[in-house]
């Protein structure tokens, strides 16, 4: 199919995004054109601010402006309860609950053998070097929340990473906690995953 | 909820576009932000080659990045055959089919009163002097295929084409037809809507 190649490289370069499709794609390249010129330079500045505009937060490692991102800058948030992460977006949805007032360490991933994605290759280190840092400072106790995703590689990261923290910090007063497992809220029992039930029932609580 | 702001930015451009939700955009955003930096440049300048590097056909204003697209430069294509569409994106969908010979029409929307859109804010006015150059060349018989959507605008328009069509050339050998309204390929009857039902029986060929 024949169409002018400034259209087509857009296309392609959508197609290549996730969750769009050659029609969705087509259909964007197609909307951007008509836009007035303006927008389309500001929208192709601001993916390209995307890159040039943003550090990894030298604490945490979420997207950030400058050194230090607005959540490791916040003094109001509680230094000693640390949520491990997979990626920033993970950062935005659990920022959105407003129900935790902690810091976070964004992971960049999670192990992956088969991908050759080993604790070298995500913040694991960087990890312990923060709750040993806590440690020196003299916090009395130390939360960390594994919240990576309940997939097998997530998983398998959480059970790395309780082990390593307990290996690194015996006898240390660090609690290492992993977020709730179960039905979410609103769906139907019936349809629900054996897996996701069984999770649901290890993780009942008093009621 | 703060995320930093080269994210927010492209977050709410990507939001701006037909089809993307907030939670696609935040995705998108994101996954962007992983791509390697020239990968990302590469895709920025590809936004903005969309407005700088093409131009509309001068015969019937398709994307082009010539004066004359490469369907009109096409001497193998029928010019007497002009199949008036909606916008560029319909000739794609027309090419795709490698059923159609002639050339196209676009007219760069359809007649909405209500948004203020009339025949002078469409190529309607060009579609006639194309009719008038190819009588003035001699061309015996001239067919123009309607091919605006089978929605309310896309009907009106093509009952105002015909009937500005049939006004501004009496007694010319001209023929202006509609592409068939009927059941999708594929679909069932069941589930097909009254119009579509009524427009299939309307549209019966003999079999």
């Amino acid at each position: 199919m024949k169409v002018a190649r400034p259209i087509a490289r857009v296309i392609e370069a959508l197609q290549s995004l996730p969750g769009i499709g050659p029609r969705s794609a087509e259909r964007l390249a197609y909307h951007l054109w008509r836009l007035p010129e303006d927008q389309v330079q500001q929208i192709a500045d601001d993916i390209k601010g995307l890159k040039t505009m943003t550090v990894s937060c030298r604490e945490c490692y979420n997207i950030s402006e400058s050194e230090l991102c607005w959540i490791c800058e916040d003094t109001g948030r509680n230094p000693s309860l640390v949520m491990v992460v997979e990626e920033p977006l993970d950062v935005s949805a659990m920022e959105r609950t407003g129900k935790f007032d902690g810091l976070y360490h964004v992971l960049g991933g999670v192990l992956d053998p088969i991908r050759g994605i080993g604790p070298d290759e995500l913040r694991t280190y960087e990890l312990m070097d923060r709750i040993q840092l806590r440690l020196e400072k003299g916090s009395e106790s130390i939360e960390i929340v594994l919240a990576t995703n309940p997939s097998t590689e997530g998983e398998t990261t959480a059970i790395y990473l309780r082990k390593m923290i307990v290996e690194r910090f015996p006898g240390q007063p660090i609690k290492v906690t992993r977020i709730a497992r179960g039905l979410p809220v609103g769906s139907d029992l019936e349809y629900a995953d054996p897996m996701t039930l069984s999770r649901s029932l290890e993780g009942r609580i008093e009621y």
